[in-house]
C-alpha cells in the first residue's frame, strides 16, 4: 500500500479535520455533525441552496467545492459509500433561507435512498427540498436515467450554484440543473485500482501496463480491458464514443474537462487534452470552456476522463460568473 | 508503466501544445521557441518581469504559475532537465519592459548554468538580469547555499511576484525574493519513485510499502528508506527535522504548503495537514496561510513535501495579494 495514512478507519474523520483547519476561511463542520461541511461564504440573501454530496474518496470533490457562489454545504460519507440520511437533513435545516435546497449528487443507488430520506426529514418540517441526480457517465447505461454521475458533476454543480447565487427560485435552479445534466456527457479509462485505506489493498487487481476502457469511479466495470494503448488513440475512442451515443454534433459549443482520477501525472492530462482539442477543432465544436486537473478522483486510482458539456449562452453565463472555494476559483 | 502518453520522446512539446491550447486565456507559447511559455496576462506599465522555469516532469510547477501577477513567462525543459541557454535569453528579450527581469528558478548545478547564460546574452543586449535560486529542501544539506528548490518555489516566486506587480525596482524584488528564500523551509518524503515517459521504467526501484525520507523530487536519495510509517509519525519527523535545522521557532507566523507529489490523494494530504496544524498549534507557532494539493509535483510520485515559511507583515502582505494563473489564483 503506498497510502500516508494512521488507521484506516479514521481516515475521513482525520481529512474533514484537516481539511477545516487548512481552509478555515471557507468553510468549518457543522457543529454536533461531523459529516457536514458547511460554507463559511454563504450569502447573507435569502437564496436558494446548493447541497452537494456523496462518498468520500473523490477529493477535491465533494468538499472542495463548498464556498462563494458553489456548494453551501456537503454531505460526507464514508469511502465509496454514502452519506446517512441525518447528515443529509443537518445540512438542509443548517443552511436554508426560507427559499427551499436543491440537492446534487451523482446518481448512485445509496445516495438516492438516503438523500431523500434527508429531504423527507426536512419536508416534515415544512423545508422544501428538491434533487438532481447527475447523470454523466454515458458508458454506464445507453438510458440516460440510469447512468452514473463522474466528473460531470463539477459542471452541473457550477451550473446550478450560479443560478441559485443569481437569487433565481427552486424551480429554475432545479431546471437549469436538469437541462445541465442532460448536456453533459463523460466517459473514463483506469491504468490502475484505488488503495482502499482500511484493508490496504486495491479494489480490484489490475495489472501493471493493462487498462480498462469506461470503468466508473468507484471501480465499476466498463466495456474492455486491454494493454494501454497511445493516449491519443485512447482520447479519440472516448471521443468518438461520445459523439455516437449522445446527440452531442458539429456546431455545438462545449465546455469541457479532462479529469485526472488521482495518479495521473498532470502532464499526461495535457498530453490528453492536445489530442482532444484536434479532434473538436476537426470537428467545428467550439471550446467555451477548458478545465484540466484533478477534479472528481477516485483517491490514488491512474486514470482519466473526458467530460463534454453542451453549452448555450445561458449555461455559459453560469459557467463563466465568480465563484471562490478552495479548488474551484474564478 | 501506467503513463497516458505517445511516444515518450514528445511528451513535452505534446504537454505544452495541450496547455496553451488550454489555457489560452493566460498562457502562449513564444513565436519561433517552442520551450518559453508567456503570460497573455502581462501588464502595460513597465515593471519588472518574473522568469521562472526549469525541467519538466513537476507540473503545474512551472508552466502553471505564468499569468496575471505572477510569472511572466516560464522557461521548459526536459524531463528533470535544464531548459538550455537560449530559450532562458528569448525569455528576457520577450517581456523586458526596461526594468529588467528577475530569474527565479531551484538551485540546480544545470539550471544555474544555462540560466546564467541566458542572462550573459541578455547582458551582451543591455537588458539587467538578476538571479535568485531556490533552496528551501533543507535536508538536502546543512549549508544554506547548497540546498536544492522544491516546492518552497511557489511561495518563493509568489512573494517576488507580487513585489514586482507592486512597481518595485528589481534590487527590491531581488532582495524581497531573498528574504523569503532565507525563510524557506521543505523537507519530503517519497512512497514510489516516478516513471519516466521515455524509458516506461521507473527511475529508480522502490518496493511497494518502503518509503524514502528525505528524497528530492527529482529522486535524490534521501536520508533513510525504511517501511511506511503512520501518517502522524511521518509529519511530525519532517516537522521537528524542519525546526532542529532552521531557526524556526515558537511565536513565527508561517505560510504552509502539504504538497502532493503527483499520486497521492488529497484525502492523504489532508490527514497530514490535520497533523501539521496540531503541532503548530502545540508550538504556538502561528499559520497565516495554508495551501494543500499538488503544487509542484514529481509526475506520478508518491509522496509528499511540507514547506514552511517564516513571514513577516510585508511577506503576508505579498502573499495575499490578487493573482490569477491556471493553477494559483487568489
Amino acid at each position: 500500500m503506498r497510502r500516508l495514512i494512521n488507521d484506516g478507519y479514521d481516515v475521513v474523520e482525520e481529512m474533514l479535520a484537516g481539511y477545516v483547519a487548512a481552509n478555515s476561511e471557507y468553510a468549518t463542520l457543522l457543529p454536533d455533525e461531523g459529516r457536514v461541511v458547511i460554507s463559511k461564504k454563504i450569502s447573507e440573501e435569502p437564496r436558494v441552496r446548493i447541497i452537494i454530496g456523496g462518498g468520500s474518496g473523490h477529493e477535491p470533490l465533494f468538499l472542495g467545492y463548498v464556498g462563494e457562489n458553489f456548494a453551501d454545504a456537503a454531505v460526507i460519507g464514508n469511502i465509496n459509500t454514502s452519506p446517512s440520511p441525518e447528515p443529509c437533513y443537518k445540512a438542509v435545516k443548517a443552511v436554508d433561507s426560507g427559499k427551499g435546497c436543491l440537492y446534487l449528487y451523482g446518481n448512485y443507488a445509496g445516495d438516492v435512498l438516503n438523500f431523500d430520506m434527508g429531504a423527507e426529514l426536512a419536508a416534515d418540517e415544512g423545508i422544501r427540498v428538491e434533487t438532481v441526480t447527475v447523470k454523466d457517465d454515458v458508458i454506464s447505461s445507453e438510458n440516460f436515467e440510469d447512468r452514473r454521475g463522474v466528473a460531470g458533476d463539477v459542471f452541473v454543480f457550477k451550473v446550478a450554484a450560479s443560478a441559485a447565487a443569481k437569487g433565481y427560485d427552486l424551480e429554475k435552479v432545479k431546471e437549469i440543473a436538469e437541462f445541465a445534466n442532460a448536456n453533459t456527457f463523460s466517459m473514463g479509462v483506469a491504468l490502475s485500482s484505488a488503495t482502499l485505506p482500511v484493508t490496504g489493498k486495491e479494489i480490484f487487481e489490475m495489472k501493471d501496463g493493462d487498462m480498462e476502457v469506461g470503468m466508473g469511479i468507484h471501480g465499476e466495470p466498463g466495456i474492455r480491458r486491454e494493454k494501454i494503448r497511445p493516449a491519443d488513440e485512447v482520447v479519440a475512442e472516448i471521443y468518438n464514443y461520445l459523439k455516437e451515443h449522445t446527440d452531442l454534433t458539429s456546431g455545438d459549443e462545449v465546455a469541457v474537462l479532462v479529469n485526472g482520477l488521482g495518479g495521473l501525472p498532470v502532464m499526461d492530462q495535457y498530453v490528453c487534452y492536445r489530442k482532444l482539442d484536434e479532434l473538436l477543432v476537426a470537428d467545428h465544436i467550439k471550446v467555451h470552456k477548458s478545465l484540466v486537473g484533478n477534479y472528481a478522483t477516485s483517491m490514488d486510482m491512474v486514470g482519466m476522463s473526458i467530460t463534454l458539456m453542451r453549452v448555450n449562452d445561458e449555461l455559459k453565463e453560469l459557467l463563466d460568473s465568480h465563484c471562490d472555494t478552495p479548488y474551484y476559483k474564478q
